[in-house]
């Protein structure tokens, strides 16, 4: 009774943790408050250094795999697969100081915490720290979890390039962490992230119980029409690529409020051609992001689109090429693992709703060989992906015991 | 009798008139068959040297003036102000053949054909050959014709620059065209040109009567939201630029097929930012420009636009600033002229329609200081400011056929 007692009762330090966050932004930190960490640099290399020193002067036991991805591990009393939490030490080109960041201290902050308490678990536990998850410099994204979970070969993401021509594997062995070995088992996978959307603050929430992460189809879409002189050139005889288009940004809009289930649409990109104030377009390209939580709305959503714009090509006497490039499915991650988290924040008394990501994490990819679920906490204005990114020590701390007693029930 | 009749069937060398064109292309000329002849460059001084030369075997007296347009006169037998003819020698960085050559081109073979019949006419007979009507190497553009009608001082037009910070002053000195002496009275002025629209080729019309040009205002927007991630970022939170300028774009057509009296209305630029598939944009900057043949009508699209951006403003969560930069009247072209035009094309029995200018010309800032009238042949598929730019040698002949009897019914 007495153990039981102390682990519900065991707590991160607040304090330690952002210190951590603080120290390791450092490392690449921009004028604006920001982090420049690309995957695979010297300052990545930085970053993994300090990780790992922080991991063995814990006590872990720390190695990296053929990809590079990190694993520091605290051992278990039983021959049990690992339960893991983890996230990315990478960031975007002008990225923020917890993006990635926050998941892989907080699974060290929770390592320490068990230490500090001696708190002996029946399962190892580890925190992973995931090579490339941003896809700045390399394509594509998530690429050490992509495959530790056999989404990607290793070949496959060693031979791509960045826009200088050195190649993944290159990269990889000139910073030291071409390591060997490929996946091992997790009985669990764990993963804390800022939210990176508006949600919990525009809700007052700290804790987000995910539920998942929507799927995603990607397209890109050409509509032509025929350059004219904004003058001298009647509107009933134009053929006006950006008309065209504007209706198709509308459409797309429409689309996204009129199917349930977080339902997420989003013209991001546009190019106007030729682009000149007295010069009706001629041609305009641009992009469709399309999400949602049910793969089967999500190909509705994608008929609609399709729909649409064979109707906007024949009203507004233009072509209108929609192409498909990205097809995500929808991810679910495991109920028991979500209902973990789900107790943990209501035994700690922090206010929790169930959410769902809308974008790609390390862990969609970690759903797929293991029992998986993440826990969000609020950014300010939920902006990411941006140096002005910024979260409250108070939530990140409390996203970490959330973490910590999660983790503790599977463990234990 | 003999003389009147002479008149009446003297008719222009078709032969000669398309030559002239044809060689004057050669200067400046591009691959893909346009031309590349920008205002004050060593290519715009050959193709002058090349009208200068004609002018002078012609026995024209030929002068410049302060601001580098070209008269070549042929003498009355009274002391009358000239008729006279005109356009441009200057093009687009990427133009075509006609656009402009075609005015001076035809006043040329006007002049030709005056002295092939011995034709005597009571006032004199000038071509004109205005300095930097494009506008693309130096603004503003209408500059030569802008200084002649007193629209723009000779010291601010001087003063401009170019991308390498040459100034139009320096650059005509430079290539020998610095005459003196300001405008002279004229009596009459008529300019042959291309359409630059589809409206006579899709008519099968030969001759446009053109009654005049539009009005023009001319606007920058900026729409202004919040960038946000595309996944994690629910519709109903969203401050989308682009939605709300893709509303805007469709309220501009609206408004142009709403207003009567030749009502047009474009977006021919925007600019999208961060610009990134999964962002939403967080701000949108685009131009309108706006054109109708009454001035009142115009005042109320601008209205129309500003209302519609207010309503845009409101229900997109975003804030939409109209800013206008331009505003040109409507011109009204002098319908003495206007009818000797028409009449020309009736007795010529050529097929003609009444046909208001879209676009700028030189013949809207003489309309300011002389009776005016222009005359329309067809340009293929309507397209011009482009190298593909095209026309019919039989059009441009009859336009010239049309402008030598307006010309000799106004100087006889």
């Amino acid at each position: 009774m007495e153990k039981i007692h102390s682990r519900r009762s065991a707590r991160i330090d607040a304090e330690r943790l952002w210190r951590a966050l603080i120290d390791l932004a450092r490392i690449g930190a921009t004028p604006k408050g920001g982090v420049r960490r690309l995957a695979l640099t010297e300052l990545d290399r930085q970053g993994r250094d300090l990780f790992v020193r922080w991991a063995r002067e814990a006590g872990l036991a720390v190695r990296w795999d053929a990809v590079g991805n990190i694993f520091a591990r605290r051992e278990g009393s039983e021959p049990l697969p690992p339960v893991m939490m983890g996230s990315h030490l990478d960031s975007q080109p002008s990225g923020g100081r917890f993006d990635g960041a926050y998941g892989v201290m907080a699974g060290l902050e929770v390592l320490r915490t068990l230490n500090d308490h001696k708190v002996k678990t029946r399962a190892p536990v580890e925190v992973a720290s995931w090579t490339n998850e941003e896809g700045s410099r390399f394509a594509p994204g998530m690429a050490g979890s992509g495959v530790f979970a056999g989404v990607h070969s290793l070949r496959f993401v060693s031979s791509q390039k960045d826009l200088e021509g050195v190649s993944f594997g290159e990269a990889l062995e000139r910073i030291g962490y071409a390591g060997a070995g490929g996946p091992h088992p997790v009985g669990a996978y764990f993963e804390a992230h800022i939210e990176q959307g508006p949600v919990l603050e525009d809700t007052r929430t700290t804790i987000g119980v995910v539920q998942g992460a929507l799927g995603q189809r990607w397209f890109d879409v050409a509509v032509i029409g025929q350059d004219a002189h904004a003058g001298p050139t009647p509107m009933e005889l134009r053929k006006d690529a950006l008309v065209g288009a504007s209706r198709l940004v509308l459409e797309v809009n429409r689309i996204a409020r009129e199917y349930p289930d977080y339902a997420r649409a989003t013209v991001g990109f546009m190019q106007v051609m030729p682009n000149s104030r007295n010069v009706v377009p001629g041609e305009v390209h641009l992009t469709v992001d399309m999400r949602n939580a049910s793969d089967s709305t999500l190909k509705k959503m994608k008929d609609d689109l399709q729909a649409s714009a064979t109707t906007i090509g024949a009203e507004c006497r233009v072509s209108v090429e929609v192409r498909e490039i990205v097809h995500f499915p929808p991810c679910e991650f495991a109920p028991e693992l979500v209902d973990a988290v789900r107790r943990a924040a209501g035994a700690l008394g922090l206010s929790h709703r169930d959410i769902v990501s809308g974008a790609g994490h390390d862990a969609v990819y970690l759903a797929r060989v293991a029992p998986t679920a993440m826990i969000f906490v609020p950014c300010e204005g939920g902006i990411s992906h941006n140096e002005i990114e910024n979260a409250r020590p108070e939530d990140l701390a409390a996203g970490c015991d959330v973490l910590l007693q999660a983790v503790l029930e599977r463990a234990a």
